[in-house]
This record gives structure tokens, C-alpha cells and sequence, in this order.
């Protein structure tokens, strides 16, 4: 760990690390449930540190973590697969595409990176109890990560969310509360809850160690790299915090000294699940009006981190784009049946979005990596392939009947 | 990659490597389908020039690998993470348990080990079809290799196989054909397909880098445990070909030097998938009877390697038991509880039998390293799970009616 402390992304106060805990007391008086979050914290280490202290031939990744690791759960998260995908590659034109599949994470998806952080900062707090609103991955990482920790899960979860993600977080012996409401209704109640009864709120960007811990995907693209800071990233988009927190991990890196560039940070939106989108295009925040897309994981009505995704998309020279559940269904297939690689729609907008933008004027020309973030298991939820695909009818075990 | 030649493990005659493709010619002409394999044949190193290449400071895994790396599917497999369950392992009376979670590989099981290494022989060979039979998991992994190459898969896959994995392997374009009858229907047209109609048969244990690829599990178990080699390894088992494959990863390194002795290796069985169990304890083969259980992907009547899963168990000195259909199922809910891995019921065996194990007269005492190994994801079957636990009913987004 190096020593950091947290400034405010709104108003720049900065604050030592045990004087705040969620938001900036100042700016954090103006927000309630309903709107994206005002006064979101922002760990700034000591960077000259870090630059002292790095070598790239022995990583120490924990330079960059803000809970020192005797309070890290036992449990491995991280460490996916970054994996080249040349096939795809070709049909898009580009000369070195890669995906990272986080779905490869222990409970399924990128949140376990975040879960793993905030269980280890109540561990560091001695606090017990853990509380989360999810749309379903977070909630099965944090149940996942307290199954590994005397700390107890508290989970509030759309009563909608897959089946599969129910189960697992059920499994893993967190206390599930499906709420007959959206996401963003489990969000207000889970505030709620911590503030009248207790517990450590792990909300997405609300605890800002959220951020800290989906950072780690960046960073470990940036070493499988070989330390090369990719041309592009494309980032399936909901509350737009893991966009906040692979940019996190390029401003750590640029701020130590260690790359002198970031990569374009493309958010790719679900078309009903758009807010951020319009934000990023227009400068205006509105909330998405009904946001029925069949990606689960990106499915919100405000999202909690809509300034600081639009700050991260501006600040990369990135962009946002959005797509059609067609278009996310047919990219999930086309992931899978080109790469081997099963992510759940909301992990393959991020595909869809660069299959759109390479038809476009906008496309991607030049010679660098990009990167497609897939931040969820597709067993997550196997209805959604359904909806395109259909399982062949049995025959007789007899090899005359059959016409292959 | 070493030199190699293969050795049939019943008359020990010896060929070179295009010699032969499946079973020992000799041997192999007693074979037939609804009998365990005769005439497996198994890959011998030129194991001095292992001992002189290999070093533990820069591990080149390819010196165990019987097909050049040029040949191999651009897909990362393997890898999967060790972690230490100090929780679990208290309550087991064991000061160093661990679990290797292959769930993470790509396809969602260690089936991605032997489906990496026959595509790549098959590549290797200029032969462009794969064919299978399979219980899901190994056709999931087949399919899923497949999708990053110019190789097609044919799957052949008993009807009843969780949706999950018929949803993956048609999601990744393989030709999948679901038979109405069991797995071991499916195994007989598999090879009457490619003896009749081409193809390079991929069954396990019959295409002999099967066992190959599997072995690459257990070479990964010792280099995460510090080139340790454990006290014991806890396997489930249907085929009986992991348990074989990760016993050749230890003969490996024992010839070449690199160890001293074999862990031994516990298989655990459905008791009502039990053939290989009693195999070992009497030394007298039958099928079993009628093999029902909820661990799918270890449901067989007559496993293809009890010869060799028996041979192997037999010079590990370990041994083999049985665990009911309820013991099954409350090891998944332990592990997920107390480790945060979510394992599919097959996988949760292992687990199921160390349980059954340290509760009885055989129980493991010493203080060496003893790791269970989870073979397939726990997503691959959310209906198991279902049978224990259920998912609490939604409620009104209002805290006040909250008793929590």
C-alpha cells in the first residue's frame, strides 16, 4: 500500500483517509437517491512513490491498493485472461484486438475486483457487515468474497435479476433481499439502510473503493500489454464505474510516471439504458426514461457515476456509442463463435458497440491494441442466447439416421 | 515440445508418434464400445532431456506438451487459479487445504485442457473436423476451442445435459446433435462416426492427448504450491480420465527427476456412478448399474479409463470412495459458503468424499498440502443448487417493513 488521501472529485477538497467515508461531506450534502452522485471521492496516492518503488520485472500491484494486505480476503480476484482474438480482429479490421475476459472472475464477473476491496477496507474498519444494491454482479461477488471472511453480506437485489445470479449469491450465504422495484430502487434502500441501521455501504462509486478495485483490471491489461498503453478500450456501460475505474488505473499510471499517454476510453450504452450517453453528447444529464434492455448488468435509470464516467470519456479523448439488444445478442454470438469466449449481453455491448463504430465514420484505423472489457460470465444468464439460438432436436443414437 | 514416443499401457509395446492415433493396435483390437477402454496409449518424454531443459525459474510448460506450441489454438486455458481455504480446512482438521478452481477456464472446465490439446493435434495433423461425445462439459470445451480456429466440432451429447452447457457449445457454432439415450449411447456413435465418416475423434481417453491435456492441472497444482508436491489430491470422478491425467503429471515429473514421490490421489465417485470405485476395491470390473446421479458430468456406466484411473490410484497409493447425491450437494453449498467457489455437483464431489473421508477411519493427518481439485463451473447448473436453498421472496423497497 502507499499512502494516499481522497479529494473530491466535484469540488477538489481533499480529505486524509479515515476523516471520510463516502462522499465529500461538502459537495456529498447535495445528493440524494434519484440523482447521479455528487462529491464521489477520488484516492490520490503518493505518486513519486509509487514511480520510486515500481519495477516492471516484479510488479508489486499492491503499490496501487489502498488497504494495506493483511486485510485482503483470501480469495484470488483478478489475474484474468487477456487473450489476443485475431479471427475477430480481421472481420473488423483491426490488427490487434484483444479481449479481457473477466468473466473469468471467481463469482463471474469484473465486480468481485471492487467487492474484494470494500470487504477488505471493513475488515480494516472492523465492521462485519457488508451492504450492496446490484443489479445481480455485485452482489454475487460480495457474497462471494464474505464467504471467505467472518464478514456478512447484506444484498438488495431487483427481484427481476437472473436466476443464476439469485442462486449464487443464496449459495454463497449472503442474506438476499429481492426488491420488488428497480435497480435504482434497491440503490435509494440499501443507502437507506446503512445510514438508519449500519453496516459498510459498498454501493458502486458511493464507496469509493468501488473504484479502487475495478481500477486492478486496467492496470493488469496495461502489464499483459507487456506495459503498453492500448490505442482504445471499449467498456460495456450501466452506472458507468468500472469506465471510472479502468481510467483510474491509466491517471494512476500517467500521474507515476509510468506511461505518458491514456488510452480512448469507449462506453458503450444499451439504447434504453442511455444516460450516460446523452450526458457525454450533450453536456446535459437526464435520466434514461425506461431502461428495458435485456443486458441485466447495464440496465439503470440514473446512473450513480454518470459525472465521473462523462469526465472519463472526455479526459481520453474517448467516446460513447449505444446499441440495440439485437445488436448486443448478435455480438454475444459472435464472441463466443469466434473466440471461445461466453459473456452475458451486457459484456458483449462493449463488442457490439466496436462491430457499430468500425461500420462507421468513426472506426478505429490505427495499428495499436484494442481492447474489448468483458466483465461478465454468459452462464450468468443462458435464457438471453435463447432468444436467438435454439438447442437441435434429439435423434436415435444410430448412425444411419443421421445426415452429417 | 520433447520427443516422445507412446506406450500402450496394457502390452507396453511402444510406437512412434504417426504410428498410431487412437488405441494400441493390438490391444485395442479387444475393444468395443460398453467395455472399459483396452490399449490406451500413453505419451512417454524423452524424459532426460526434461530434466536438462526444464527450469523453476522460468517454467517451460511446453517441454510436457506432446504438440508444438505452432499448433496451438490462440485461446488461453489453464492458469486457473489455487487458493488456500483456511476456513474450510479448519473445519476438516487440515492445515493446508486448498482448492484449484478449474471453473475458470474459458469454457467453464477442465475439459478445455484436452479440447485445447486434441484441436491443436488435429491442426497439427490438417485434419479440419473434431468429433465427440461427451456428458456437456468436454463438448462445451471442444466447441469452445473450435470457435477460435478453422476447426469444426461435432458433438454428440445425451439429451438430458443442463440447458447450460447445450446453450454454450451451440453459442460457439459447434454441430451439436443431442441423443436420446445416455452418455455412454453417445461415446459408441461417436466412434462408429469417425470410423465410418472422418473426423479426428476427441474422446477421452480414446484420443490419448486427453490424458495429456488433463495433466496439465496437476503440473500447475505443484508450481502453484511452490514445486511442492501435495500430501494428497481429491478428485471426482466419472471416466476416470482427470484422475489419470493428473497422476501423469506427476509420473512426468518423477521421471524426469523433478520429484521424489507421487501425491496420493483420492477419486470420489456418485455412489451411484460407481463403477471405478469398486474396480479398485475388488479388482473385479462391472458397469454400474444405473447411474442417476445429479452430478451429470460424472454420470457413467462404464468409465472409458477404469484400467488406467485404477493404475493410477493403485500407484499413488491412494484410494477411491463414494458420496451420495445429498452429500454432493451440501459440499457445493460448504464450498461456496466458506470459499467463495461455486463449483457444478460433479465438481463439489471431491469435496463431498474429503468430507465423508475426515470423518472416518482414513482421514488425512498430516500437515503436507492437500488440494481438492473443481473440475466445471457451478453456472453450468443452477437447478442443483435449487433443490437445497431457495430464493427469498421480493418485497416492497420501503425499510420500515424490514426486519433486518
Amino acid at each position: 500500500m502507499t499512502p494516499f488521501s481522497y479529494r473530491c472529485t466535484d469540488c477538489g477538497r481533499t480529505y486524509s483517509r479515515d476523516e471520510v467515508r463516502y462522499l465529500c461531506p461538502e459537495c456529498g450534502k447535495g445528493y440524494h437517491p434519484g440523482i447521479p452522485l455528487l462529491g464521489v471521492l477520488e484516492v490520490v496516492f503518493d505518486y513519486e512513490a509509487i514511480r520510486r518503488a515500481f519495477d516492471r520485472a516484479q510488479p508489486d500491484w499492491n503499490l496501487f491498493c489502498p488497504v494495506e494486505k493483511e486485510f485482503h480476503p483470501p480469495l484470488p480476484v483478478g489475474n484474468t485472461p487477456l487473450g489476443r482474438v485475431d479471427r475477430l480482429g480481421a472481420e473488423l479490421g483491426l490488427s490487434s484486438l484483444w479481449v479481457k475476459n473477466d468473466g473469468l472472475n471467481p463469482s463471474g464477473s469484473l465486480k468481485d475486483r471492487a467487492s474484494f476491496l470494500v470487504v477488505a477496507e471493513a475488515r480494516r474498519l472492523g465492521i462485519d457487515l457488508v451492504v450492496a444494491a446490484s443489479t445481480g454482479n455485485a452482489a454475487s461477488a460480495l457474497a462471494a468474497v464474505c464467504a471467505t471472511t467472518d464478514t456478512k453480506a447484506l444484498i438488495f437485489v431487483p427481484e427481476k435479476a437472473p436466476k443464476a445470479k439469485l442462486v449464487q449469491m443464496v449459495l454463497y450465504g449472503a442474506k438476499v433481499v429481492p426488491v420488488k422495484g428497480t435497480y435504482d430502487d434497491a440503490f435509494a434502500l440499501s443507502l437507506e439502510y446503512t445510514a438508519q441501521r449500519g453496516g459498510l455501504n459498498r454501493n458502486t462509486a458511493y464507496h469509493p473503493l468501488t473504484i479502487e478495485g475495478k481500477k486492478t483490471a486496467g492496470l493488469e491489461i496495461w502489464a499483459q500489454l507487456g506495459y503498453q498503453v492500448p490505442e482504445a478500450i471499449l467498456i460495456s456501460v450501466g452506472d458507468g464505474v468500472i469506465l471510472g475505474g479502468v481510467h483510474k488505473a491509466f491517471v494512476d499510471l500517467q500521474r507515476a510516471g509510468l506511461i505518458d499517454r491514456l488510452p480512448r476510453l469507449i462506453g458503450v450504452q444499451a439504447e434504453t439504458s442511455d444516460a450516460i450517453h446523452r450526458y457525454v453528447e450533450t453536456g446535459v444529464y437526464s435520466d434514461a426514461a425506461n431502461p428495458t434492455t435485456r443486458a441485466d448488468s447495464i440496465s439503470v435509470t440514473c446512473p450513480s457515476n454518470a459525472h465521473g464516467a462523462r469526465r472519463a470519456v472526455l479526459d481520453s479523448q474517448g467516446l460513447t456509442l449505444t446499441v440495440t439488444d439485437d445488436e448486443i445478442l448478435e455480438a454475444q454470438a459472435l464472441l463466443a463463435g469466434r473466440s471461445g469466449i461466453f459473456t452475458e449481453p451486457a459484456g458483449a455491448t462493449a463488442l457490439a458497440g466496436l462491430v457499430k463504430l468500425q461500420a462507421g465514420p468513426n472506426r478505429l484505423t490505427g495499428s495499436g491494441p484494442v481492447v474489448i472489457l468483458a466483465t461478465g460470465h454468459g452462464l450468468k444468464d443462458v435464457e438471453a442466447p435463447l432468444s436467438r439460438i435454439s438447442i437441435p432436436a434429439a435423434v436415435a443414437p444410430v448412425l444411419a439416421s443421421l445426415s452429417l
